[in-house]
């Protein structure tokens, strides 16, 4: 039974995310999502919230959702698995990726990275964008499942900010 | 009668945005900059002294000047206008410019986007830099119009936070 | 009256120029689209076949289809306009597009380039790419005009260059 | 059994695809390196040629090799597959990758890329860098196999066209 | 005798800037490190850790550490130097070095930049991926000279952080 | 007596090249540029009037000039000379030079490149790019040195190409 590994900060999972798990889902039998926590990090969710985000997002699919803290090679040997995937989008963090890539494979070169290119429909669409229409006031239904997009609203109920017009 | 909305953070305002501003007057018969607030970031000028400067800065041109909250997409409808200027750089924003455009026209459609590349002379100014070096005590008049030139020596007068020689 | 010139080898002419046209019409009056022919260039397409083509693609716009050679700013001028419109995509020639700006610019300041996006469904489309999946026998009747389509058929008609089963 | 296809014109095969080849290894039990013919390409090596030189350099490893014409999804349908391998380096033909992931995925949405990244000891080998290195007279076995070390000697035997010194 | 400054924020000191050192003092006699220190700015380490770490591993060498505060070119002025030595990798901040170079030689145009390439081995190291890694829990001692090493492990001791299981 | 070597193709020498050659005059006591000869590519002008081309520009200054064919880490090791001279513009060749850079030091660990950035007067100068102006009737007076100019109106002397009026 082939598994995967498919880590993220998932601070919310949106449907980019769901595009590139469903798709991944036809390499491999199961996928771990692995939900980033990192100490240094500021998040608009919690790793509680986020989790249980993807949990919703994901049901019904061969999908296990866990949190992880520290490197994500000890993550994933931890779970027995040698395959992480990443996605790659045209606004893509490309040399990031590369750092990475060769810091993991320096160090555990029987991990293995593939990327899948984020589809068309979606490619445009990154956590930190959908965070920042919502702020806004901004409607980001099309980009993320419902259960998130509940949840945004909660975290973002109104913008009171605004400045007093000039 | 035509109208274009110039929308950023100007913070502050540099000769590399007037003389985006210049060439978009003659496409357009008046221009309506921009100036962004959102709750979430940090500027050096607050929205009133941002405004203000843009306002100094662009006397004689016929440019109106406002600031606005939330999405941009509200504010260029808001203003009966469809039109949306950008300022591209060789250092830019390439990526951010196309998710931003993305989402605009998916929501919407009748609103477009037009680039103008900065000029050779003012391609490598930027809102950041400008302040770097004035941190650091650089001099920078040929980068900003006079009055933000003052309005900066205010807001950096001196460098006391120059370490103990070691 | 605005006018503004949309130049290009059109070898041939796609759904992304399309698109590109539909959306400067909102910006001006009339488009001039500018075929151009270099001595020095292969061309799939004759200058004649190129015109027709667009001329064929885009009847019922206010469009008017012209073949130039030589330098594009003296088309520009020689039609009494002031300003050309590009595409811009993900893909993009970005550095070519800058070299052209800043030499057009330095010898004619008054020529003004205006930018616009790709939109996202023909975002990864080009002439090449268009006739390499022709030339190797895939259907790109989604990505070009109906009477490209035809064109490109009858230009490559069958594939009698298949290497003997090895 | 889990079947992938590896294209690309291998003109010739570089330590580059033995690298990506291994890998892939670990993640499907067989791979078809899938040699690409184009009669508008301009090749090194003949068809017969490059096919030959893949199949002495992956001896031993469960690896079919074949040559193809037209577009690859078709090839990749014709042997019952649904993955295509690639390649992402540094110095990235991103774009290209793109517009071809796209429009398979529009054309053949069940066929999926899965990108490796090359690993840092070949990241800078390219086909056609060595063939430049060797046509002037440099040293690649490092990059190659010995057999296509071999091969580029007899192709490029001598450099008879060094001009007079001036 | 021939002097160049290499200045840098060295928040710590890695092997990547280390091999920089090494290949530019066989083109010049002497090399000033500029630690820089920005009050604006986080840094991991103070200017004085800094100095110190860039001594220790730059011992034996002929090389000078001072940390400076201001802008670079009055830095490298006050120096009596006119030259300054950067780093290009492939996950490169080159607009940045772009702007900066641009700014420096417009109000200096005496001082020169010059560029060295990252050896391949060192390329995808930085000192944010360094302290990312350690703070994960990871191991650098290939990255970074040895004081370092245990500079970062007295500086991330333990990882207190991490959530409680799901 | 400090010596390096700045290659090209230099078909023809451009401003840029020029800029470039007497900034590296700072720092180095004589410059030998070397004109590349390649039987596999295609140049405009012959080694010879190149050659001269460069040597007429460069009159007075410190520079000798030679053609080389075969490596250029051959050519710059047959000279006694460790240093190879590039040029970085913003429109960059930049991963060309990275695998050039990674090939002549993995092979001449001993033979360093250094990079300097083009002057932003420059920056978008090409030898291409001046011969697609020249070829369409344009004028490069300010782009070129005024011999080359010359040259470059011999080589083109009329456009009899332009097609018939449609």
């Amino acid at each position: 039974m082939s598994i995967a590994v498919f880590p993220g900060s998932f601070d919310p999972i949106t449907n980019g995310h769901i595009d590139i798990l469903r798709r991944a889902l036809k390499l491999f039998d199961r996928i771990i999502v692995g939900v980033g926590f990192n100490a240094g990090k500021n998040y608009t969710f919690t790793a509680e919230e986020r989790v249980e985000m993807v949990r919703e997002a994901t049901e019904g699919l061969p999908v296990e959702v866990e949190s992880y803290t520290g490197l994500l090679v000890d993550f994933v040997k931890s779970r027995d698995c040698s395959v992480v995937i990443r996605s790659l989008r045209a606004s893509t963090d490309f040399e990031h990726e590369f750092q990475m890539s060769m810091f993991n494979r320096e160090y555990h070169p029987d991990i293995e990275h593939i990327y899948l290119m984020a589809s068309k429909e979606v490619m445009f669409i990154s956590s930190s964008m959908v965070k920042e229409i919502v702020e806004r006031g901004g409607d980001v239904k099309k980009m993320v499942p419902a259960n998130v997009a509940l949840a945004l609203q909660r975290k973002f109920p109104e913008k009171p900010s605004s400045p007093k017009p000039l």
